[in-house]
């Protein structure tokens, strides 16, 4: 179980403190998707040039440099896959904005905001073309086809997540299936392709993808939670919107799951009619227990991660992704225990 | 100018006829497309069969396998880059789709109408990152560079005419730039590719995409045209839907120009309260001989295609790719005659 933070034990890793040493990596990555807009046709220049200024924290790079670290390099290899991975993550992003009808993101207009969603569907289709075109400059086919076989996946999970929309009785299975292709995917191919891109044998990559790929999966579980017992200033979106689109993540399953049979079908009708607020639910989840239900969940995930690294302690990247793990960790810890 | 079929000139050649050589060819891809469908996640594969079920006419498969024409061999290589744009263009279509809010095409359900714009967007993006995914089947990066540095040029055309919407000022250079982003581009990557793929040299490849680029102008215009003096029986569609959704294609362009600086004014108002129907404009058309200039324009166009394939008269793809111009010809002429 999850307790607050003992003063004993070290303090959990700061995200300024993890970014440190990859500063000048990810200031390379800055000005390379800077110079980016100079690729797209004149035309559509500041339109690209507006899209790319969504910087949130850029964890798909982060990922790839951390996967592929040997001792602070800056490869032009790692700038240029990670900027291909965050080209494609804008991307995913834009279409998603356009689809949940979003208006702000990062306290900035969406790009389906500013310029309308035709410009929004196509805008992202271009920035996913010019991540495969940065993908082709690499001298084999690796990256294109890892790349575009991840995106293909991240739709899917998309698709399938709209599918089951107002489903409660979508499984917890089904859950984790559509959180490992829309998240945990692209999270994967970034720290394998950094770990394969900077020499690392295949077998170290592989590991680091699977890390990767857990650590998405628990992301991708505190995010959903962070819907719910987030703060609305800092995460600076209203709660409980998952829901109110139809969402049904981990918190909402495994209360669902937890209720009387005779109290779900009252439940649905509230939640259908728009009756249960963020802060209803949260009393909910609390009498039932999910709160620890979802963390133990969260907790297997990072074992799972840290466990696949096991093997590969000696090398160089290894501190640096289970630095990342132990964030996403005190990220959690802060959100479930505050609440 | 052009005139009616004299009798005494060769009949111009039938679709049916010019794709009798390339049957084989064209049920390799139709059986390659068919088993694509399992290759994407079991989440999203009836949505993508649906998706994949428009039949259009596989103009780019045709040019793909009419710049690798050798002997008639079916070549597993030109079958595979022909699925591959063939889905670029689906993923196009598809996005279109949604944009201009079409609930058919070639009668039937768009994906959009069928699945809802939410699943339309992600699939077109799933079908697109397939594209991708099959390009980097290719032992080099050649096909990836090509298809999606060309997907992008294809995305930009279509943001253009998006920002361009309403705007009669657009000057015809101007739209001769957007149709060749959004419809010379990919037919030029079509026969490069084919041509390429099938081992001809550097120097007729290029020229295979000259010409395709040509063409795709020139049947952009015929279809542009056929927008006002279509049969809509046949093209299955309401004509005048371009300037109903503030697309001012090449007719109209020619038209506002030649009208009296006076009833330019006019003429926008009456455009933006939808007083002017298709037939409408056909008589303004016919008054101030703008079809004379639009066919113009077309035949300079396939002028220039005919002039760029001359120095290698002797390669067997040359033959199959006018037999193409031919055709596009023979329609563009029964459109303009017969109106």
């Amino acid at each position: 179980m999850l307790t607050a933070q003992n003063k004993s034990q070290p303090r959990p890793p700061a995200f300024d403190d993890i970014v440190k040493p990859v500063v000048p990596h990810m200031q390379a990555l800055g000005s390379f998707l800077d110079d980016q807009v100079e690729q797209f046709e004149t035309d559509i220049r500041d339109l690209v040039r507006y899209s790319l200024q969504n910087q949130g924290k850029r964890l798909r790079p982060l990922l790839v440099f951390f996967g592929g670290w040997r001792d602070g390099v800056v490869s032009p290899e790692l700038v240029r896959v990670a900027a291909v991975v965050e080209l494609v993550h804008l991307a995913t992003l834009i279409h998603d904005d356009i689809l949940d009808d979003a208006t702000l993101r990062h306290n900035s207009d969406t790009v389906s905001a500013r310029y309308g969603s035709t410009a929004a569907v196509l805008v992202g289709d271009a920035l996913f073309s010019q991540a495969l075109a940065l993908a082709s400059d690499f001298p084999t086919v690796e990256v294109c086809r890892a790349v575009s076989l991840s995106t293909r996946r991240v739709c899917a999970g998309e698709i399938r997540q709209t599918f089951e929309r107002g489903n409660a009785d979508f499984s917890l299975e089904e859950y984790f299936r559509v959180i490992d292709l829309k998240t945990a995917e692209l999270f994967s191919v970034s720290s394998r392709l950094g770990a394969s891109l900077a020499g690392y044998e295949a077998d170290f990559a592989e590991a680091a993808g699977k890390f990767s790929r857990h650590l998405g999966v628990a992301y991708q579980i505190f995010d959903d939670l962070a819907d719910y017992l987030g703060d609305e200033d800092k995460i600076g979106k209203t709660l409980g919107t998952d829901l109110a689109s139809g969402k049904f993540t981990l918190p909402v399953l495994v209360l669902f799951q937890r209720l009387p049979r005779g109290e779900q079908k009252l439940f649905l009708q509230r939640v259908r009619r728009g009756e249960l607020n963020a802060a209803h639910l949260v009393e909910l989840m609390k009498d039932y227990a999910v709160i620890a239900e979802v963390s133990s969940s969260f907790e297997q995930e990072l074992a799972k991660a840290e466990a696949v690294l096991e093997p590969f302690a000696g090398l160089p990247p290894v501190p640096r992704l289970r630095n990342l793990s132990q964030f996403v960790l005190s990220q959690f810890q802060r959100l479930a225990v505050g609440s």
